[in-house]
């Protein structure tokens, strides 16, 4: 099950640089983490912001949130959410 | 170059029967056209909504004005266009 | 899996009051058939609007999808999904 | 007399960690109190963010401000309330 | 219970000019009959709009949507509504 | 001379506790006095918000700001002012 | 007392021409009599819009609302209003 | 003096078509004639959307707005006109 | 040539009382000086804010925003520009 | 290809003046030396801010991040990208 999820992140200047540094490297395991197991399927970089769009593939919308609040950058994003839904014209989709 | 494009359509009630289902199925022929040719890289249905979150992929700025401006649909859509760049956490683009 | 829907309807001033009685008879028909089903878990008049907020509990997004837009009035509602999770602090989660 | 009532929560990341837990803490426990009361009749995590969507049961508008005004995490949070009244279609609602 | 219920008054420019007429006579009819009931409490002109914001007194969200849905302008209105409680430091009901 | 005055109070956390109950006292007796010469009309609690939805009644633009901007807790407030007029079916201004 | 008035203006573009030329004719001469008798104070236009920036100078709300009402092209403008009052550093005013 | 200017088009999908292809030949005559004049120095497609991104370069707001308005898709844009200045860094303008 | 420029003041609530005061007196200077030049042509408060909306009288856009990037509060300020062309109705403007 | 980008530019009051300073003079260098190297096409202030609109020239989304993404004032600044295509009623895009 497919969503649509946009993170912008807005780190306080002020947080010590150490701490910074190590919460964005447990981010990028996390994540990669997350695509090699294929929860996390695509992950772009909003051109201009640091912000991504990425999209989730999950059993249901409580793995969603869990794999979410686990962000080590959750407390710094704002995160939308938008279910997504087999297209009709989708050629991928039909070849299934 | 990817693009994540958003589309809502919104076909004004009293259109005429015939020819909305012209345009409609117009509208999926080119869209399924586009996907074998590899520039209309995903689609996906909106949840809720008659609307789509794609991702495509142009060559430029140009190319994917002149693919979006001869969409069928494009006097009933409002389309929201957003450059996307590599993520550097991005497994498949490094494996590249 | 629980989603929160709120469905703000505008029918046209000017459609046909047949059409009109005819699109709500089926509309509620079809509601309180989704009911029975237990898929349409809730659902609670907005005070003042000519809208509803509802909780719909089905197997994955495309079933959700595949209600919504099956309903009569779907051509002239506006329609917002929100994916719900269970609560930490929820009782009746935890006596399941 | 039920409410809908969005809570969006954003405590300072400068806060004591001990003054935290202890707020979080005592708002699980006013929360299931209430829950048990009767009063706090549904809540529900928004999916991706430090929010929930909750129904409340009261007798009135001033009952209602005073168990929002009393939440441990009041000052760091952003309410939205909807009055909500039964919905024609709402098949539990005729039972009564 | 008071709440406060703000209109936005917007009639079709091509309704026909006896039928705005008779709607705008039942409107301010049924408005007048409210205010001796006791239950439009408040009803002021907001300067330089098609539009009100008035102050309601009901036992319940049931009864507020019912008055409103019941307004022969609802139609054509856009209604918001703001449930009120008392103010700690309103003289008025310390009295009561 | 009458306007709907509505007031969003943001305190900040880190206010030294003595100069907030101090803010919050004045802002109390002031709004009593103004409340006893006539000025400050209503004030109803927005529920769920520390906020209040006030009329004032006042002889000029001029007076209405003096009387807002010497509010104790101004500093700490976000107002919206919208001046009202007359309804022509106000039953109580037709009594006048 | 002194107001900012901001008005723009839709004019439906099926309107008849001559009723369009009837109403922007008396819309001039009803402006242009107010300015004579000093309560239309100031008007500029918007530059890139069919919009005015307007100052008006009235004895109350009531007046305000009146003048505004009686606008020719009333039912085709939106207006926002905003008190204004007389600023600390205004030397015009202290000439006064 | 230059100012930008967002133009976004919305032509009626009922209009004439002869009107409507007169209308778009008369407005790229009326564009490239001011192009060859030097005023509008620059004009840019917005990816996606039938609407433009240009700058002008005129004498002063009035003449600004003077050339706007005679834009024959005027009826039918939304305008959005920003002033700009001089950049301190920008390179272009320190070689004047 | 004029501009209406909103300007909304939001000064920290922590600023040093001394370097606030002399801020804002020196503002105040800024002001009446540009006044007096003719420059800055109307001040007016907006009711119930820290707040003004002002016209100004430049010969350019660099000659405005060099004006408002000097303005001691500029920092603090956050400044929306309207440029304002002369209105068709307008009499004052025919006199010239 | 071209991109319109806006940035707004918000430093932290607090911010030590040498370091803003060193911030600001590197924002000069580096957007001084791309407009030598042709991707910075053109640079204009927004009248009245801290801002700035500008229309960048890159081989690619990726580019245009990379160079926006490396800004010394990048953390203080919000960035909106809208991509640009040749107007078809552009001469000078005709003349190559």
């Amino acid at each position: 099950m497919l969503f649509a999820v946009k993170m912008d992140v807005d780190i306080p200047a002020g947080l010590d640089p150490d701490v910074r540094a190590d919460l964005v490297a447990r981010e990028k395991a996390y994540c990669q983490e997350l695509q090699k197991s294929g929860v996390w399927r695509h992950i772009w970089r909003h051109v201009g912001r640091y912000a991504n769009l990425s999209v989730f593939d999950v059993e249901s919308n409580d793995a969603l949130h869990d794999v979410l609040w686990r962000l080590p950058l959750f407390p710094y994003m704002r995160i939308d959410v938008t279910p997504l839904a087999q297209h009709p014209s989708d050629l991928a989709a039909q070849e299934v």
